[in-house]
């Protein structure tokens, strides 16, 4: 995570601004005069920690003289009891910021530890899990940085870095034929074009039109089986709809280049952390 | 919630910031014209529904012109494929801000719900259930209102509407009594001061001292039945650490005002809900 | 006055922008060169000094570099030719910064001096000196600061962090009583609830309903006293309306709590200040 | 005052952020559906009004639908009672924008007060009334314009529209005509240059150099009937500091063009203004 | 172009902040009231238009009742005196965006008609005319928009949308083979990956990679023939450097998929528009 | 150029957010830890260098610990292959800026470069080449600095900074005569009046109402040289309209004060600069 990036820079923002406002009434009347410490961000349950340098840049932002020093490396499984970062500056700021970087922290942890359990369902099988766009508003950049952590791959970005054809888009334009045939026409050709489609014969005009990616929506594993055997290395699959950690290596055994889990990130529950002053 | 609420202006912004960017290359690409239709978002699961003028607030920033014409209220209770909301209008425009508008709206109804199930678990008993800050950063204002409509009430906004002497402020102050002479010296005289605790001993010193609000933190049953006893209408008390579903009603039976779940907020399971053109 | 503040942020930096906006033509055709220098900002008047951090702010928006020395604490009450603050660094940025710096400081110098001066009239009495929301658009925290530093309190800093009710809100509800119950309802629980009353009738209704503070508006002296005497410590009480250095004390000897003066704020005199370089 | 103005806008964002921010407690609190009404903005003393504008720009701003309609003219002096404008609408928008307006419009006509009285001095005298950048920072243009309404009329907007050489510069350069050299060699072509001098000796310098406006920095009345002796209609002459009511028209008499008076923005008393629910 | 494109806004916003800034001063002076009237806007030379609706969003964003009527198509070619735009509504606001609606106009105007004029020397041949990274900085939407308008392919947008490995990643990776490996393990599978190649041996190490577009960087049309002839439909050829009018029909001709040339957007010439009242 | 310029900030700022936006996905994906190196950027053709700053603040703006030394002179004439500057810091920010800086760079010294051939024509002539408003937006304060650099004068910023009062003003108002009444009765004094006028006619009114500055649009050399006698020092001289490479000296022997020539910003020509890692 580059901690000059644009959107970590507005969603902190954002978020101190919630947060603190007109001021944090508290410290700034119990702080008579500036007063230095010790801070330590400790795990309160297993998983896999991500965000780290979110954190780090939620305390920078408040005060560019705090330091921040991590005790693990981002993507390393932490047990409860586990120092995870150390902090040291002055307490005021250490306090204004700690419910927004343990916001942060906890979050991205959350989902980094969800993606490695699912990623050690199917570890041995040469599948992608990759995500969608079902991330928390103004935290997609985050959320998809944290499945990367867990060591889950990324779909697009947004509407902006690749097209995706779905179903309303092949109605209005008639045919899955016309929508590429529009698409391609189109602005960038550096974008790869994936098209969704329902059954195994919309995806026979997807494959022989000549997507890169094509999704297949809420398939039977029968159907995706097919799919692969016909495909032959010419565009890429993925399965999507419905997937959870029951069917899963199911899915994956159908030999689909990709699944992708929305639930990575719209189904998200904090690990505990914890900030103790020292 | 009021649609011209700052925050959630801000939010929006973000989020069609982050998902739209440079544009929409599919949906600009496949609409050779503007082409007007209808949607629906449908229920695809139990759930109470909150975050509909959050949804409608998406889809008016894309383009004013759009209908959105809710099918229920908000708070209310829907069944799996009930009707929630109408659109109507240029789909290029139901199709960019389909999946942020629902990513809202699922995250704030599965906030609602939640808040909904715990309450229904101490329904018959004279306590309040409050959120905490622990919100996803950015999205603060929305969360507080999602619990609201859930039926729970708010805690402060953040650190800046009212006083909540922790700990590490007892520490920094040297007692509890110079915390809240140093507060009560202070700015504004209208904000409400509130006083963790961790013990007995430390709650009398509290409410001798003319704490608002005194939170009981991590303590057990018997010690909040005590400081129930104590207090006699002098101070709000507030349990807090560590409540679930299975120990709520035991601790709403202590007799404490209120009782306060980060977990409202930060295990967040989004409702299923989609977005269907008709 | 903590210099990361986000209100002073955003206002010193319209400040800057409406002065220099595209540049400082005069300053950027005469230096040919950087050149260091050094600058003091005297007193040219007797007076109260507040915002030295927002002076310090102002120049360190501009260059990082410079280095500002207060020579008097925040609150001091200097006499004319007195130097307050030391300037050094580049001079070109010491001249760009001027002007803003000093309308800043001369403004709330000036509010800090009249909230002093009229403390004086009643610093033996068990009163508090309170503002307003009459406030200079876009400096609420900056104003309500200087209040605090001339010795005065501060009252809510918007709408957003305590409840008030008025004639207005009352009409619309029914009652006091029906407003209070609406108010309660809802969130959040760590705001207090004032009422503004303007006769004893109201003012028992609002007292017997638990307000927390209820605002005696521009009541008679003796229906004041009267209010003191029926409220023993229920609620906080608030005279307000129409008063004046004329007037003050005899208000503050009914024995109210607080007495809110719009002056403080919407009737400034900037204290006289200058800049020299040396 | 055109209402698209960018910094009018911005500045009231700025206004209304720090006012309602996440909400108007109360308000919200009150109205259980939305109520339509209205409202009428009343003098409670004599005055010039100036800002109506700006009061509007305020309420369209938190509500396009709301309905503005003045009574008065800008610049028309009122008296106790009158009234200066009607609002209809949502009665939540009129309550929310309620203090942020009127505290816009009390001090722009409190502004344009003052600068009419001061002119009523001179007012059978070829001589111009001319504010200063001693305005409040953030509300540049609004107390320009103030200054505008009421009679008066403005120096520079800023220091990127006019060359202001000061005895600093001069200082810098080596002399008033290195000064001049350097000013003239660079941009624009389009903006005039004044000079700042104390003597009349740095008065020649400055007029064989061309400048276009001579600031005769408080000099006394003598020396500024030399030098307007000297002039003939070369550069306009502009009479500076330490100017109040008691000696503007003997300065007036001098035969100067103009007279920058720094009180008038830096010595705002609101004007006495409310706002009636009807 | 969809108007409500982020990016659009932005450089409007910036526009016309830095062309009005604190208002009009003649238009202001001289509209004693508002007037309103009726404008053209008319070819002065032969081009291919592109950008209507970003003048119609300049002069919106000034005043929302101003209508705006295009009379010819965007991307048609008009002749010197042909009628490009009808505008019509109050004369103050078509004067204060005339200038700044006719700068993006007129520049937009001049990309698509030499993109025209090269796309025409190799109309018959199967190529793509692509553009660069090497646009007007914070116009980068718009003339990628305007390339197309002119008939050209985009290229990426910028750097999140596509991977391109250049010559500098090679080295810090250690060789192409590697840069692929560490590319492919991270996000987003929907993006394509290019490689730049400066001689044959380069070629085939990215061919035989998987690289899903290498660009040719100034390599011989003996080279790029070779290339052709060795790819067989694996990726797509990008010939890239130094490509002119003069030579674009040969580099077309060795068979390349798309050519790009910097200079359709780093050698801006406006077209020559104007603006008349009627 | 002041690099702590507003305008500089805004546009940098939205350069690189619209090239980096979420990331530099080759770069992130291909450095697996930081890396220092050194860059040097090269002159690839014959030109005047103007926009070092600018290229500096790009490189600061993205991480402020990267070094970059010019080693030339801004307006310094270089030569193919001569070192312009030295940058040195981590290799990921070097490329992340690489293209944005260029972009200014090349850009602003195109322009520079234009200016001076053309000044080259007139350089014995006592008369000054000046810009226009056909500025690239967003790019106004750059482009004018770019034109000085060149040896150029500036014309106003924009609309806020001088009157200029145009055939269409002149129309509103009635007369040349009312026009001018107007403009002088408003703010602000500081402010120099242009009258642009089509022939010796409105010429003589212009320059009998006491004009600043005259603009001679598209007058033929006679009339220009007719005006010239006319006016004897009374008003500055401005020739505008159509003025190229071809005719710029007969217009300048004219004895204009000046020639503005919109061309020197609206047909701009990148110098053609290149970074190498070394």
């Amino acid at each position: 995570m580059d901690k000059s990036n644009l959107y970590l820079k507005k969603i902190i923002d954002l978020a101190l601004e919630e947060d603190i406002g007109m001021g944090d009434l508290t410290t700034e009347a119990i702080f008579l005069q500036e007063k230095k410490g010790k801070g330590v961000i400790v795990a309160r349950e297993e998983g896999v920690i991500a965000g780290l340098p979110v954190a780090e840049a939620v305390f920078l932002t408040l005060n560019s003289r705090l330091l921040f020093n991590p005790q693990v490396q981002e993507g390393e499984t932490v047990t409860p009891g586990q120092e995870i970062a150390h902090l040291q500056g002055e307490l005021s700021f250490i306090l204004k910021g700690e419910r927004t970087a343990l916001n942060f922290l906890q979050r991205l942890s959350g989902i980094a530890t969800v993606t490695r359990q699912l990623l050690y369902l199917i570890v041995d099988l040469p599948v992608m899990l990759v995500d969608t766009r079902k991330t928390t508003p103004g935290h997609r950049v985050l959320e998809k940085y944290a499945v990367q952590v867990g060591g889950g791959h990324n779909h697009r970005l947004g509407l902006f870095d690749a097209f995706l054809i779905k179903e309303n888009h092949i109605r209005v334009a008639g045919s899955i034929k016309e929508a590429l045939r529009r698409v391609k026409k189109c602005r960038p050709v550096t974008s790869k074009i994936e098209v969704e489609v329902r059954n195994l014969s919309e995806f026979e005009e997807a494959l022989q039109e000549g997507a890169d990616i094509i999704m297949l929506d809420n398939m039977s594993l029968q159907e995706m089986k097919k799919a692969v055997q016909i495909n032959i290395n010419q565009a890429l699959l993925e399965a999507s709809g419905g997937i959870t950690a029951e069917n899963l290596r199911a899915v994956a055994e159908t030999g689909v280049d990709m699944i992708s889990v929305g639930a990575l990130t719209h189904h998200i529950k904090a690990m505990d952390l914890s900030l103790l002053l020292v």
